[in-house]
């Protein structure tokens, strides 16, 4: 029985672990939940699975959880201190860091240093300091499994492969709701419109960036690190169908890759289970139902967003974390109504442009960064 | 430097297997090569090459290499004989198996007892007594490499992977050259037709297979002895484009493909350089500018050849071996123009309709019911 800590339980990945977990009698147990302000649906979590620890976002959340809960509460705890709490239980063998955004850096990095294996969904934990905490991991001798689909797949297409023959990483990439808008159409993209995607359900945040091509851009951040595979070999291929999750390019040309249908249990499963597989009750892929399976080249000249990460990467240091940051607070402001679609890359790229990057030496120099990035951005569309 | 046996050198997947040795300096030697009667082709590979022996079909094409090399002449042999003792050469590290035909049987048999990896291309091989085979390269502790693009597929999507979750082997089929041909055209089917294969450059027994999905079928058989997986978990899909070489989905559903262009250097190299990979300068896979991808299911109604095989391993011990002798009679009467296209699959199920099969003992066994198998065909064509 694998005893799990769940950082971020009540958002989309979170969510979909604990309904693996509920599938899988016996299989799981769950040590601890880190939330945010969703109470209700937390109370719910803890009913269900009976933590030992949880963790909400700050102490009147956890007040309002306290009574819900009444006589039936585990210890509940807030903030920042709190999630590390939940990162770092003792009773916890696997930490699954599921917190959307920078917010989720921290107890990913305390988790590491607690030496607890992670399955990582929150990217911004090596877009901000990849370098940092892969290096840790390395030195604490802690396996991180990817959770995204793209790096569970370029994962997957790596066992038992050579990593000194690989050639190309190529991530796949929806293309999101925007891929046949046309450039002078861009402008005018609505919040709405932007957020319908066509393939995966997934929170406002990410979606954005799925529908600016931004998310593929972090997704190169995250794998230079994770892969340790310099930039100019980490390619993006748009895949409308969303069935190639991604692939991995050898030496010798051959190509391996992983597919599947467009269900994050899958990949959040694989981390779970890793080094076994569970069988999963999912739809099996149906290729010749699927029928087509197409792919065509990005295009930088309407999603300039994904370009701003390679740069990003040349920069160094802060940089990538500098873009994050960036991102984040320009990506509020368009769900807020208060700048244009296109805006988004153009305000990143303006951020990127003043930032002076350093070298990266801790944690909290890469949160002032992104800090630093969103504040920017932030007032430049304020 | 690793030292090779290479069986049916002058063949497709001989010469392509040259080739890659003779892009690669240093890395290969060739020790034996073992032909048919193509003596002047072998002519040249000895030149270039300079094994310690060379085989060829009988007296008569022995005599006429031995002409044309004059004083630079290896040892050269003759018949089954000669090409077992190229097979089992003790100064070669390793035999590629490429004979085509049931007539490389013996030859991988005796390379398999020799205790030498074989990378095997002769399909037969399994098809006939891949009981017998896979059961002594385990008792000898022998790496059977595929090189086969789709066996190779699967090696490659199972490498690093649990063989207890592998859920079903998915056999991926260009379709062939008759792929769109309408049920009612097929008996009109002139060889010159069917051998215009759209993707592969092969021989024109693998070509014809190929059209009538026999081939497929045959591979079924292969990988059921190869990967060690019942036929009902054994699929063929098919693929037009010939890109996905094959995949793997294992039981939580996620699924493992190995991708590439159409060249059998890749695989041939794979299995030679096994468990390295060899940096060739092939074209490699660009999926943009390929665009799509297609699959859908096999047509057992237009293509009931590929069914056989399925009924053959049913059926088990010498069914496979018959229904391979069949094809072979009834492919060779079509290409001599002495029977209809669509006669090569009814004569098939007419001959295993007649067999009664034995449990396999010998290798000379499966050879019997193969050739047997063969006569029957073409006492129905004749």
């Amino acid at each position: 029985m694998k005893r799990l800590s769940i950082l971020g339980s009540t958002g989309s990945i979170g969510v979909q672990a604990l309904d693996v977990v509920a599938r899988l009698p016996g299989r799981f147990a769950v040590a601890g939940l880190a939330a945010g302000r969703n109470v209700e649906r937390l109370a719910e979590q803890v009913r269900a699975f009976r933590p030992l620890l949880v963790s909400v976002s700050d102490a009147a959340a956890a007040g309002k959880l306290r009574e819900m809960l009444g006589g039936a509460s585990p210890e509940i705890l807030h903030g920042d201190a709190g999630a590390i709490a939940v990162a770092t239980l003792p009773e916890a063998d696997f930490v699954l860091a599921a917190i959307s955004g920078g917010a989720g850096l921290r107890s990913t990095a305390a988790a590491v240093e607690a030496g607890k294996p992670v399955g990582l969904a929150n990217k911004e934990s090596l877009v901000l300091a990849g370098e940092l905490v892969m290096r840790r991991a390395s030195e604490r001798g802690v396996t991180i499994l990817p959770v995204d689909s793209e790096h569970s797949a370029i994962f997957q297409s790596l066992a038992g492969h050579n990593r000194d023959e690989v050639r190309r990483l190529i991530l796949t990439a929806s293309g999101g709701p925007l891929r046949q808008v046309p450039a002078d159409r861009m402008s005018a993209v609505t919040p709405a419109e932007a957020l319908r995607h066509p393939n995966w359900t997934m929170g406002a945040k990410i979606t954005i960036d799925s529908a600016t091509l931004m998310n593929k851009g972090l997704e190169v951040i995250e794998a230079r690190w994770l892969f340790d595979v310099d930039p100019d070999r980490i390619d993006i291929l748009i895949h409308p169908e969303s069935i190639v999750h991604s692939m991995v390019e050898y030496v010798d040309g051959q190509v391996v890759a992983q597919l599947g249908v467009s269900d994050m249990r899958g990949p959040i499963s694989y981390a779970l289970a890793h080094p076994e597989r569970i069988a999963l009750d999912l739809p099996p892929l149906d290729l010749a139902r699927v029928g087509h399976l197409t792919f065509e080249p990005p295009d930088p000249a309407r999603f300039p967003a994904f370009t701003l990460a390679y740069r990003a990467l040349e920069m160094g240091g802060t940089a990538p974390a500098a873009l994050s940051g960036a991102d984040e607070g320009v990506v509020e402001a368009f769900l807020a109504g208060r700048c244009a679609f296109d805006a988004i890359a153009r305000v990143c790229a303006e951020v990127l442009d003043r930032h002076r990057p350093e070298a990266l030496g801790s944690v909290d120099q890469a949160i002032a960064a992104s800090d630093w990035g969103r504040a920017q951005a932030l007032r430049r569309v304020g």
